[in-house]
């Protein structure tokens, strides 16, 4: 792996949450040489959960060999983990990859696709338990690494975690130019960004006001669930 | 105007930087009831500078009435500050407006449109200072108001530009909610990414890395300049 020509995919799918995607996409391209591509199953447009149509740069039959893949979060996870083509995409690039990597819920199709297991991950904070129920084990930080498996929490979680991703293939310095390019000094208006610093009744109402797609999210989670163990058992 | 019913309107255009403009994006689609709109001449893909391609959803000619424009930044800035489309639409809808935003080099488009004369404003750090040829009053903050216009430092910054201007039209318990829901609980790896904080190392291997796109982009201002300075004596 030359530093100098790593080819990074993001997965681009429908009703993905944009930012998870487009926010390691400016950090990634930034990487000296580095070649990012946007992958989906075709090229025509793919539109993000709250309307952003963003075009493919390759599919699953063209994608060239990648050094890193990343799978960002968004509702339409959800479908990804029981599209059989997405999961068969994702083991076999996992094979080759020196990184995998995800963003918010993108590490719930990882764990569909039996990729988590016994390993340490995170998630978006309001679904961050459903990983153990796909093997993995839940950490509540907002980038978590397990060897070559890094993931970042909930959606722009994806630019420190992508740094991370590239101080860890390029070093310090060059993560370092890109976060000053980048102008990242974030002053964020509101101490209220995680649960762990939010108030109960702030946490309470984006709870319940989540309850809803958070049941279907688990439902999928525990189909998904079943059927590793099914898979296990016959293997 | 009806908090229920806000238009946002994000110009897209080639050779932008992606994140300027999909950071707030995201963070404005959240808002209860906001159409969000990107603008362009035509609804092609549009390309950034990093090879992204999105799609507008409207053209200068079908937007409809817009309560807020935000003009993001990139080095396609330096192509509209002479392009009379460009700069007839935003002067037309800074008419409508309830906020005139920008993220980024945004600012200098802004300028150049002769809409910063006397007003205080923001830009990407390395092009702060071509603000005041423009006859703004060039101030070195993340996010800052004057009046109906704010605007926002380089990049990354447009996620808190965004939810500041949330927070002016919405409230800060709306703009909260989705600071949460994005888990915005910013904790980049390093501490460099402004040169109020980075090394002094750091930000003259940046600037001299950047020296010769700066140049370029200071002689657009200057021609930019010209021009409204050759029109104010001519009016």
């Amino acid at each position: 792996m030359s530093a100098q020509t790593l080819a990074i995919g993001l997965l681009l799918y429908p009703d993905l949450t944009q930012l998870d995607l487009t926010g390691p996409f400016e950090v990634f391209a930034r990487a000296p040489g580095a070649q990012v591509h946007l992958i989906w199953k075709t090229r025509e447009p793919v539109v993000s959960d709250r309307g952003m149509a963003i075009l493919p740069s390759t599919t699953f039959e063209a994608c060239p060999k990648l050094d890193v893949l990343c799978v960002p979060g968004g509702p339409g996870q959800i479908a990804l983990m029981e599209d059989n083509d997405t999961l068969a995409f994702i083991r076999r690039k996992s094979a080759e990859v020196n990184l995998l990597t995800s963003v918010c819920t993108g590490s719930l199709v990882l764990g569909a696709a039996g990729l988590l297991q016994g390993r340490k991950a995170t998630c978006h904070w309001g679904s961050l338990s459903q990983l153990a129920l796909l093997g993995a084990e839940p950490v509540g930080e907002r980038v978590v690494r397990d060897g070559n498996l890094i993931t970042g929490a909930g959606v722009t979680s994806g630019i420190d975690f992508a740094l991370s991703v590239v101080a860890a293939l390029y070093g310090d310095e060059i993560a370092q130019a890109i976060q000053l390019q980048m102008e990242y000094d974030p002053a964020p208006p509101f101490d209220c960004g995680s649960p762990r610093v939010a108030s109960a009744e702030q946490v309470a109402r984006a709870s319940a006001q989540a309850a809803g797609f958070i049941a279907k999210r688990l439902k999928a989670t525990q189909k998904a669930a079943l059927r590793l163990s099914n898979s296990a058992c016959r293997s």
